[in-house]
């Protein structure tokens, strides 16, 4: 008997992809309409073969001498990351780091439209921000019903993340962009992905003053 | 000849480490003065042998059948992200995404204590956020002389990104946290720590609708 083995995609892969996105991009307006794997690692200090392995996930192989149609591979790109396409979100808690998310235009070019956003705080309610309107906590769930909305980005002091991610799941998001340091009780086929800036301000403060080799390497 | 081999760190292993703190310390306020690698693991869904490799790195070593004293593993691993001293840093563009920064206590209890941000926006400057002064830009490079700045924040729009670095550079910065998506020209001996939000959206958005394995692996 046969299970289709499930495609694997390596999370650092994807991660180097919105850099090499954004390098294609400026090449096209250059009007370089082939690229190599050779060239993109050069800009980014990479290994060209690991630049080909991270671009392969997206389904494109380029050839060789000739490398890819910088169009053909910004397709590919965008189509594997969903970013051809408008994905609907609500955002909940829209103090200052909602609103920097909100004042962010990279986001809407990857396709991220967030709808509207929540909050409990009176004077917030019934403003907008960069646009986005900002409603009553209290409506969100009402709101959400078949609205199509497949995000939901919590931006809420940690104390109401788990209520907030709760309609999130009743409303029926695919996704949380998690933004506190709360680990959330959450339904398993919801992808959860979370922003920790206290990992990156360990990675970057253990740095200091140490004359240490630090690898992206897992053990 | 011998050349001494420095320490490697492996970057995941730093990143994990503050979700053990902060669970090291819930478990030292219940009075609980002993804890092992399976106890952790368990609460964080791990390998117990990933568990003992990351805080390893700190220098420490339980001991079998017995593990960590609380006080010592929170020590150890504060010590290894110098969090246990204060860290002068400026913040730079005192914009909604560096309030947020300035409004997170967290920083505070891992030894951030950002001085001072600096801003272009006339409404911005002599005001204060979040306790923090704001300052005219053009006043950083004077004052950060000998003031033992060790981090710039930096969260100015992108085309600003470059400028603001150039002079953490002259004031001796040894490390630069960098919000903005702008690959910055610095010095190789500056510790540069970046956050990426748009690869982190690029992790989420790419995973909707997929039927795929991901990982952690390098590749």
């Amino acid at each position: 008997m046969f299970t289709q083995s499930a495609k694997s995609f390596p999370i650092p892969s994807i991660q180097r992809l919105p850099v090499y996105l954004r390098f294609l991009k400026e090449q096209r307006n250059r009007g370089n309409i082939l690229i190599s794997c050779t060239q993109i690692a050069e800009e980014f200090g990479q290994l060209s073969v690991q630049v080909r392995k991270d671009l392969a996930i997206t389904g494109i192989a380029g050839r060789p001498k000739i490398g890819y149609r910088t169009n053909e591979l910004i397709d590919a790109i965008e189509n594997f990351l969903g970013w051809n396409r408008k994905i609907k979100a609500f955002l909940i808690g829209a103090g200052s780091l909602g609103s920097a998310i909100l004042g962010y235009e990279g986001f809407v070019e990857h396709g991220l439209h967030i709808v509207a956003a929540f909050d409990v705080d009176p004077e917030k309610i019934g403003r907008a921000i960069h646009q986005c309107p900002v409603f009553d906590f209290q409506k969100m769930l009402e709101m959400g019903q078949n609205a199509g909305i497949e995000i939901g980005i919590l931006t809420v002091p940690s104390a109401a993340a788990q209520e907030a991610a709760n309609i999130l799941v009743q409303i029926g998001v695919q996704g949380i962009w998690n933004y506190t340091p709360i680990r959330l009780d959450i339904p398993q086929e919801i992808v959860c992905e979370e922003v920790k800036l206290s990992a990156s301000f360990a990675v970057l403060s253990s740095r200091l003053k140490k004359n240490a080799i630090f690898s992206d390497e897992y053990v």
